[in-house]
């Protein structure tokens, strides 16, 4: 087999070579910031054994046999129900899909709009699996300047302007990988307008809003929509667990039309008995008191991870003090490339993953993101500090 | 939102009438040959229970998390050696991938191989799921003249000579949907030496190979390859149930590589927990014996629709008798229009699928699938009664 065998798109969709780094760093010894893993410790064991059991013994016959493209749906309404309770977010139950994780809604998002060339509009960095699930269908993409707050508003429009077949503006408002910034509710409501006013799709990705620790919740994107134009996914892996890969997509009917039909063709329907189980947990458990000890347990390793940089980085390092979710992000001085770093830090036994990759158009050599849900405090300290003597020897 | 919002590629991927006018028909009193449905009480059910609840209890932070894409390995190591037993397959742990379900392996094949207008062989008629899938990646579609054998490799031959762009050949070997057929050895053997000297990849999909109720067991055309050309598809959909989504495909190391980031981009993994809990049951159970068990419910029923149709069926219409596999495939006289006949037989509380979207680019109208895998004899006589009754009807 030759490479000419292979799809034209195939010269965009490349192994990583930091990937390949990482995999070997799987030892024990190695203190890891860089997954995204959440704490397995945190998943309700005893529950999902015993739920598992009697969701099979119950209605095995319905949950290990083929079923709908676009979910089952008594799950469909208890998210249609926590969107709106938590995020103020309005989905009908038949403008909700379900995904093979919400890496999947990507996926078909991409497959669904983007024509080779279209501009795809993302923050600055962005994250990598949409980067990844995107560039398969050839789109252009275009980096927007981004603050703390959000897209900047004029940045966006500009970009708007000069484009030449705007497709979509992807982005991830809350507690976003890889930075752990936060759209302010102001930048959201500036982003729907310019949405409506240039006729344009929002995809807005909320993987970890549910994980705050401080502050007030902030409305999602969607919420502030009332034409149609913000599709939203979401996911329990990282509020229950990953390995069922259950996720979803809410959009307005038509795209969710096109989505189903694009899923028929791609897996016809995501696994029925993962899909019966978590709806059978949401109906007998207390999802919220569920999602209560996450938060409280990420907290400390939240507060963990930036005390460790605050003590222990050198002071011309920046780094980012996330509300949420399960990243932080740093900022080396201008000279440092973060990937020589990593080889360094992997001698000191600790890893990350460079910022670089995560800008889809103009890589910053001198970033990092940190994940901080995986390990316990005492970890989350000793890995800064080896990683502290790492920046130190560089310098 | 208007439809030129949508990628190009959506004018290939269409909503189907027959599919909408068979979700009306979800009433007990309908019977159905229309789906592909295994029998659901021939699901394990007792040992999975038990062994889902087990498998949570002992490894459940494992079988909970994030997994590696490539799929997990204990369970590609028993896959190889069933390749191997069953059908004299060799492929090693490295040379599979799971996937959810085949389905996405066919999705993942277009997307790495298909260049918008590459030639894709396929059987007449072939599998309506792959048409769908590969439809997404916009190649030409090329029909070769089949018969009960398989391809015609003169046909073959003279098809792959006047190609312009030959991407890969599409098959179905062992009791095919739509048809049943299965292709002789002799023609397994042509195949592969005319993929050797055009330098052309096979597709070998075979879903229901281990479901043979007479006859004797054939090699995976796989089996037959010494250079790497073929790329195998298997499942455990039909051997033990289709609601968990475990399918893989087995190819040559080069071709799997790009496959895994394929599947990084398009949904990260498939889902851990069902990996290992198929895993766990081919490890403790007698996978051999259960399916023997479905080999002896599925035979009756095929030989119950075959003698239904013996007996009821106008002498002008023809029908396969299929050696194994959950269809068969029935020839209407010319005139008969199966679309037309489905909307009276619906009438009649009979359901089947029309062949004419199995074509993938001259449909024979006169054309049906039944399915006799997902009810008991009694109901399948009467069905087949019932649609006797109704082809008389319209003559």
């Amino acid at each position: 087999m030759v490479a000419t065998l292979f799809a034209q798109r195939m010269e965009y969709i490349k192994a990583s070579e930091i990937r390949e780094l990482l995999k070997i760093t799987e030892r024990p010894e190695v203190i890891s910031f860089a997954g995204g893993l959440p704490a397995p410790e945190l998943f309700p064991i005893r529950t999902l054994a015993e739920l598992a059991s009697r969701l099979i013994i119950d209605e095995g016959k319905k949950a290990l046999q083929y079923s709908a493209t676009e979910g089952y749906t008594p799950l469909r309404e208890k998210i249609s129900s926590r969107m709106k309770k938590v995020f103020h977010a309005n989905a009908a139950v038949d403008e909700i899909m379900i995904t093979s994780g919400s890496q999947q809604a990507l996926d078909f998002i991409g497959k669904v709009l983007i024509n080779p060339g279209d501009e795809v509009f993302m923050e600055s960095p962005s994250y990598l699996g949409a980067i990844n699930a995107f560039r398969a269908y050839e789109p252009k993409f275009v980096e927007v300047e981004t603050d703390s707050c959000g897209m900047i508003p004029e940045a966006l429009e500009e970009a708007l302007k000069s484009a030449k077949h705007p497709k979509f503006i992807y982005v991830v408002p809350d507690f976003q990988n890889p930075t752990g910034r936060t759209w302010s509710v102001k930048r959201r409501k500036a982003l729907v307008e310019l949405a409506g006013k240039y006729g344009i799709i929002v995809v807005e990705d909320n993987p970890y809003g549910e994980l705050r620790y401080e502050g007030e919740m902030v409305p999602a994107i969607k919420a502030l929509d009332t034409e149609g134009w913000v599709v939203y996914l979401g996911t329990f892996s990282k509020t229950l667990c990953p390995g069922m890969r259950i996720g979803w997509v809410a959009a307005n009917r038509h795209l969710i039309e096109k989505l189903v039909l694009v899923k028929q063709g791609a897996d016809l329907h995501t696994s029925t008995i993962s899909q019966m189980q978590i709806n059978l947990f949401i109906e007998t458990e207390d999802f919220d008191a569920h999602v209560q000890r996450l938060r409280q347990v990420y907290r400390k390793r939240r507060d963990a991870i930036t005390r460790a940089m605050g003590r222990y980085f050198p002071e011309d390092s920046r780094y980012n003090y996330p509300e949420g979710g399960l990243f932080t992000w740093v900022e080396l001085p201008a000279g440092i490339d973060a990937a020589q770093l990593l080889k360094e830090a992997l001698k000191r036994d600790v890893a990350f993953v460079p910022g670089a990759p995560f800008f889809p158009c103009a890589p910053r050599k001198n970033t990092m993101r940190l994940n901080f849900s995986n390990m316990p405090e005492n970890r989350i300290e000793q890995g800064i500090m080896r990683l502290a003597d790492t920046m130190v020897s560089l310098q």
